[in-house]
């Protein structure tokens, strides 16, 4: 097996530097296109048959080091008694406001409820034959607690922000629920076959840093040493959160994920030798020309030299309308084969 | 008069914190609301007596120690050659992505093509009859030149990125036209009665700090050294720009915007004894109990002690829907008045 991105997220030795990008499996591939033009993307989650395939597509096509599980970071809401719908970001029904909205958060078996998940990784390692490994994933519990609270993507995030500061206690019970089911799911994940968790904490970067600290950091930290306890390795990746470096340094996980924001050796150094890092090309960078996604490549390569473990990736997930060719470039620019 | 503000821009001993809120004068006001169900956003920038008197609905409403102009940052787009409309958020007609785009940006005089701005700078200098201060505004170079490559608001703002990085020859001529309009824009805002400047640079913090050293902070300074020059202090706020501090620091403003994402006391020793600092309230705060505005703005006072100069402000600009009560409680609060 081409084991390069588990020796990186453990801090082995590896031969050259592994690459896969967030969101590998989405709408600037042609074939994932032509695969949601016959389903829609709740039924394309919810079909593990083609969920495989979507996951599977740019591992055929450019050759990553890594495949990540196809799914969406709100489908473990369903079971806790929420419906999700798409319009086109995610909307969830009846949010998380008071003290008894939290009582209608549903306890629930994720491998009952959420079947074709599993089948989707059992079928992945089966198609996969051991080629690259496969990535599960959720989302951090503050980043689910604020999806619940909000009830629908935002720039702002109020209600999230209006629970944690008008009423921490609720807040709490919430981010204990939530964390205890994420547990769950993601344990459950590395059962099924699943080699390495990802976390997602898409709003932890809305923070200040005494409030990640409380709602943010103790909960991804519990999720974080349940996978650990598995023994297979786990990315921890805040979006936008330059100003959460000192506190992400106390996550535990195996990786951090980085955007583009901060150089790559500049975070590392904050984070310590404790930790591999995962990033960090600007994705609106292969909007440029090739030779300048060669070149932005080579320039984060170069910043990595000497950190204990780096995994190529891009600092948010590959953009709509990303040329393929571009990808292509900057998969042979890390991989050596140009 | 009150003059507060002002003095704390130049770091001059005060009595006590002055403050004003970033869209003081917005939707969250009913009495903004009720004129803008007479009249649409663009009528309401372009007829004087209009935008003076939502100027100064907070100011009679809350005794802000400031008012800042009411307009908006594209109204200096559409003499430069381009048609603006709102759908809601701004969609500006043929985006600058060629050199020969950038031809078409037209040169012009504001104070023949934009005479709505200035008239209504005139009438609120009348109106205040030196109650506060009065502030005007712009967007910072590179913020105006990624609204007009991208063409709309957007999260991730693909084409400026693209220009900058494909084109940077093209990207240099764009931002020396729209430096030169911006100086023009606000030198007049100066002489027509604008006693501070604020340049707003929304967009500055999707940028590396080596992008924002090159096609942002350098062109956002020739701005800068134009108002100074006027003898009026300037503002420079740039928004998410944690990562960018120590090149801030270089902007030459008397006083810089600070979100709230890092302390203010720890990015006030970033930018050094030069700048008075600007700031730093969650604008998600307001939608706490009252108790809680009133905890977090001593807190930030408190941080905020030994500092050259502090003028009070939120993070970002007040969100529509935050409690018209909760803004009474923080202007209460930093003002001594409970």
């Amino acid at each position: 097996m081409n084991d390069l991105f588990l020796r990186a997220c453990r801090r082995e030795p590896v031969e050259r530097t592994p690459i896969w990008i967030m969101r590998q499996a989405g709408r600037y591939l042609p074939e994932y296109r032509e695969v949601r033009r016959r389903v829609d993307f709740l039924t394309l989650c919810k079909t593990p048959e083609l969920a495989a395939e979507v996951t599977l597509q740019p591992i055929d096509r450019f050759g990553f080091d890594a495949a990540i599980l196809f799914s969406d970071i709100l489908t473990i809401a369903e079971p806790m008694g929420f419906e999700i719908t798409f319009n086109p970001g995610p909307v969830i029904s009846a949010p998380v406001r008071t003290a008894a909205d939290v009582e209608r958060v549903r306890e629930f078996d994720p491998e009952q409820e959420l079947p074709f998940v599993y089948e989707t990784i059992r079928i992945l390692r089966r198609e996969l034959e051991g080629r690259v490994p496969l990535i599960g994933f959720a989302a951090a519990p503050f980043t689910l607690a604020a999806y619940l609270a909000e009830g629908a993507g935002s720039r702002n995030f109020v209600e999230p922000k209006r629970l944690i500061l008008g009423d921490p206690t609720t807040a709490r019970r919430l981010l204990e629920r939530v964390t205890a089911a994420t547990e769950r799911y993601v344990t459950a994940q590395v059962r099924a076959g699943a080699q390495a968790i990802q976390l997602f904490d898409t709003w932890a970067g809305l923070l200040t840093a005494r409030e990640y600290r409380e709602f943010g950091l103790r909960y991804a930290r519990q999720v974080i040493d349940a996978v650990r306890g598995t023994g297979v390795p786990v990315i921890y990746v805040a979006r936008d959160a330059t100003h959460l470096m000192n506190e992400i340094a106390g996550c535990g996980s195996d990786v951090v994920g980085l955007d583009w924001r901060a150089p790559l050796d500049e975070s590392a150094g904050k984070l310590g030798e404790r930790y591999a890092v995962q990033g960090n090309l600007d994705p609106c960078v292969l909007f440029a020309p090739a030779e300048v996604v060669t070149r932005q490549a080579r320039e984060i390569l170069e910043r990595a030299q000497g950190l204990p473990g780096h995994i190529f990736n891009l600092g948010h997930g590959v953009l709509p309308g990303t040329p393929v060719e571009h990808v292509e470039a900057l998969v042979r620019a890390v991989q050596g084969r140009n």
